[in-house]
């Protein structure tokens, strides 16, 4: 990761998903990564930080997080929105050179399992909490964040910060059929009114 | 509501969240109605269309969905940005006249329970889902879309149609302290590269 890569207090670090992105989640087991699109990531809670993402059964990444326990959930930026449409319609399991046909540089982070995608805007490492019927009944995934970073151009002093970064470092908010929206303007409150 | 109030296709109820705005949740029971924000709500599942809401035990609203079962997600508008934030930071339980302080006009649909907010651009009735556990330990939510509608205005032929639409139609997406960002530009990818 370049020098923009900066880590993020675990008590902001819900702020990273809180304007509702579509994200990256990224995988890895026994040499296999995998990372694929998600529009249904949320999050769950503050301090410690926990976050929702739904995986369907039909995904290669769901297996790797299942035998792993660990994914990362990563913020795109309007920059990838083709790679991220790629990861959302290809599959590892049919198409193992995904990654790169995709566009998709990975690297790893100290120890970690999931490996992260370069150029998103955040990356949030995350545990799993095994919860067997959330994932049979909904393919509902409940995790912990460990450890989070973001592109400090785009996120610092623990916002957001669209107003003064590149346009290209906006994210992504998915429809369907290739149509995303990238985020907007700013519209501030008054917080006490 | 007004003639712009239009039923969506429950297949396609899915897209009113997918691009992760910030929600307003409703609930009515036995004569009393609520109204909150929330950030933290996120689709399911597609067909039934199901989502998840995160409810903290502090608010006064997830005692009248415990007690009815039902809640009304509804997606509110740039221009609502002060009432939403209102919502998201009055309660009922200390505040009896929070609506109408709040600015909010709320209007029952048919029989169902929860009382829907005028003015929104998306609105999802739905069913709670008894998950005790997920609700207990996490404060979640699972709940099945029964019926939804739109602002035809500015969600119509199963999208939303931003570039068309008023800007002040448009979705709020939270981060903190009043700070919320309108969904912006649209971006759009071939679907088959």
């Amino acid at each position: 990761m370049n020098a923009h890569f900066q880590r993020v207090d675990l008590k902001k670090a819900y702020r990273l998903l809180n304007h509702g992105p579509t994200v990256l989640v990224s995988a890895g087991h026994e040499g296999v990564d995998d990372v694929m699109a998600a529009a249904w990531a949320c999050a769950l809670d503050f301090d410690p930080p926990k976050l929702t993402v739904v995986l369907d059964k039909s995904t290669f990444t769901r297996g790797l997080v299942e035998a792993s326990g660990w994914l990362a959930i990563q913020v795109p930026t309007a920059a990838q929105a083709q790679l991220v449409h790629r990861l959302g319609t290809r599959s590892l399991g049919s198409e193992p050179d995904k990654l790169a046909s995709s566009g998709v540089v990975i690297e790893r982070v100290d120890a970690y399992a999931p490996p992260l995608v370069q150029g998103c805007a955040a990356w949030l490492m995350c545990r799993v909490i095994a919860e067997p019927h959330n994932q049979q009944a909904y393919d509902l995934f409940i995790a912990e964040v460990v450890e989070a970073w973001a592109d400090d151009r785009v996120f610092s002093d623990g916002h957001w910060q669209y107003e003064r970064a590149p346009e290209s470092l906006r994210s992504l908010h998915y429809v369907a059929g290739g149509h995303f929206y990238a985020i907007g303007e700013a519209v501030v409150v008054p917080v006490d009114a």
